[in-house]
C-alpha cells in the first residue's frame, strides 16, 4: 500500500468541522473520502493531523491515507481536486514512508486568529474574522502572551468538556505573535501540539487582557492554578485558521 | 429634507450587484431601501456613487438619500445596521448639504483587484479573489500600466455593450499600482471616474501583458486606436473591490 500525504486548504464556513460525523452533515474529512472514492473506487481511512471545529479554516491542514492505486502522484492531486467541492483544495500530494501518520508524526502546528477590531460589525469578512468591538491594549496583550511561551502545563486552557480532556496537558508554545494591520489584529500561535480548544481559550483570555479586565501577571498566575474556570471564555471559531502543520 | 451620506461596506457574493432590479433578486441598493423603510416607514431614493456589478465587493461605497426623519445621525447609522442583512454594513452616516449627490459629486474612486496567482484553484478565497493560474511578469505589467496614467480617452476599455456606452470616454487615472504579497497580486486603480467595465477590461488586458501575450508598448498603441476589440477579455468580477469614493 502506498502512503499519501496531502496538504489541504479549506474554507470552514460550510462544514461542521474536519471530522466525519454519523449524521450526514458536511465535513472536510467526509468530502475528501467521497472524492477519492469517485476517483478510485476505494474507501480510504483518512487521518488528519487534528480535527478542526465547525467554521475553522485551514491554509495547510495535513492528512494521509493508504491506497492500492497506481495513479502517478501528480494525477492523485489533480483527480482529487477535480472531484472535490470548491471550498476544499489539495495543495500538495506526496508519497511518504509507510509509517508516516498525519496525527502522531506532527511535530509543530501553527494557528492564526484574525480579529476585526472595530466598532462596526463586518460587512465583508463575515465567517472569516472574529469581530471584537472593544479597544485592545496590544502592548499589554503582547507582554502577557510571553507568559504562555515555552513548555508549560496548559490545563487552565483545556476544553471544559470532560469528554475532551487529555492525560497530559503539557505542551510547548514556540511562538506567539500579535500583529496589527489597519483594523485587523492577528494572533498567531505555534506549538508542538494543542489541547482541544486551547487556542480559542487562550485568545478569549488574551482579549480580556486587551480590554483591561485582566491585570498584568494574571495569565502567569492562572497557568499555575490549572483550573479552566480561571481562563476567559472560548473565543468563537470565526476567524480561526490552521496555518501550517510540520512533520 | 435632510440629506444623508452613507459609507457602505458589503460582500458582493450574494448580490446581483448594487442596482435595484425589476425582478426580486437581491441587490445592495434594494436591501438598504428596505432597511430604511423598516426604520422610518419612508421609501427613499438611494443614490449610489455608481453601480457595482454582480459579485463585486465594496469597502467604501458611498450613497446618499433625502429624509424627513428627525433621528439623530448616530441613530440613523445604528438603526440601519440593525435592520440590514449581515453582508452589508454602514460604516458612516453623515448629514451633508442638500446639493450633495453621491454620483455627480464624486471626484475620485479607487478600485482594487485581488488576484490569486498560483496554479491551484482557491479553497478558501472563493468569491473574494480572481484566480489566475499562469505566471505573471509583474515588472512588464508595471511598465505597461504607466501608459494608462493621466488624462486619456479610454474608449478601447469601455464595455462592448452598446447600451452602456458613454458620450465622453475621457477619464483621468491618477494612480495604478501593482503589488505582490505571497501568492496574491493586487492591482489598484484610482481615477476621477471609470467607464462601465473599464477596470475589468484594463485588468483583463494587463494579465495578457503579464503572460507575455502582449508586447511592451501594446497598451499605449491600443489606447490610440480607440477600439474595444483590441483590448483583452473582461476579467471576471471575482476579487474586485470598490475601495473608496472621494467627494
Amino acid at each position: 500500500m502506498r502512503n499519501i500525504k496531502c496538504t489541504i486548504e479549506y474554507d470552514g464556513s460550510k462544514f461542521i468541522g474536519w471530522q466525519i460525523q454519523p449524521s450526514s452533515q458536511r465535513t472536510v474529512q467526509g468530502e475528501i473520502i467521497k472524492a477519492w472514492k469517485k476517483v478510485s473506487g476505494e474507501t480510504i481511512k483518512l487521518i488528519g493531523s487534528g480535527r478542526t471545529d465547525t467554521g475553522v479554516h485551514a491554509l495547510g491542514q495535513v492528512a494521509n491515507f493508504k491506497t492500492k492505486s497506481s495513479l502517478p502522484i501528480e494525477s492523485i492531486k489533480n483527480a482529487l481536486n477535480a472531484k472535490l467541492p470548491k471550498d476544499i483544495v489539495i495543495l500538495e500530494a506526496k508519497e511518504v514512508k509507510g509509517d508516516f501518520h498525519a496525527q502522531y508524526s506532527a511535530k509543530r502546528k501553527t494557528y492564526r486568529y484574525v480579529i476585526l477590531n472595530r466598532e462596526d460589525r463586518p460587512g465583508l469578512m463575515n465567517n472569516y474574522c472574529l469581530h471584537f468591538p472593544h479597544k485592545l491594549n496590544l502592548s499589554a496583550m503582547r507582554k502577557e502572551a510571553k507568559s504562555l511561551k515555552g513548555k508549560k502545563d496548559f490545563k487552565t486552557f483545556q476544553s471544559s468538556d470532560p469528554k475532551r480532556k487529555t492525560k497530559s496537558t503539557v505542551r510547548t508554545i514556540k511562538r506567539i505573535e500579535i500583529k496589527k494591520s489597519q483594523d485587523t489584529v492577528s494572533v498567531e500561535i505555534e506549538a508542538d501540539g494543542f489541547l482541544y480548544k486551547m487556542v480559542r481559550n487562550i485568545v478569549g483570555t488574551l482579549l480580556e487582557t486587551g480590554t483591561g479586565k485582566r491585570p498584568a501577571g494574571n495569565i502567569k498566575e492562572i497557568l499555575t492554578k490549572k483550573d479552566r474556570k480561571l481562563a476567559g471564555p472560548t473565543a468563537k471559531p470565526d476567524g480561526l485558521y490552521l496555518v501550517k502543520v510540520q512533520h
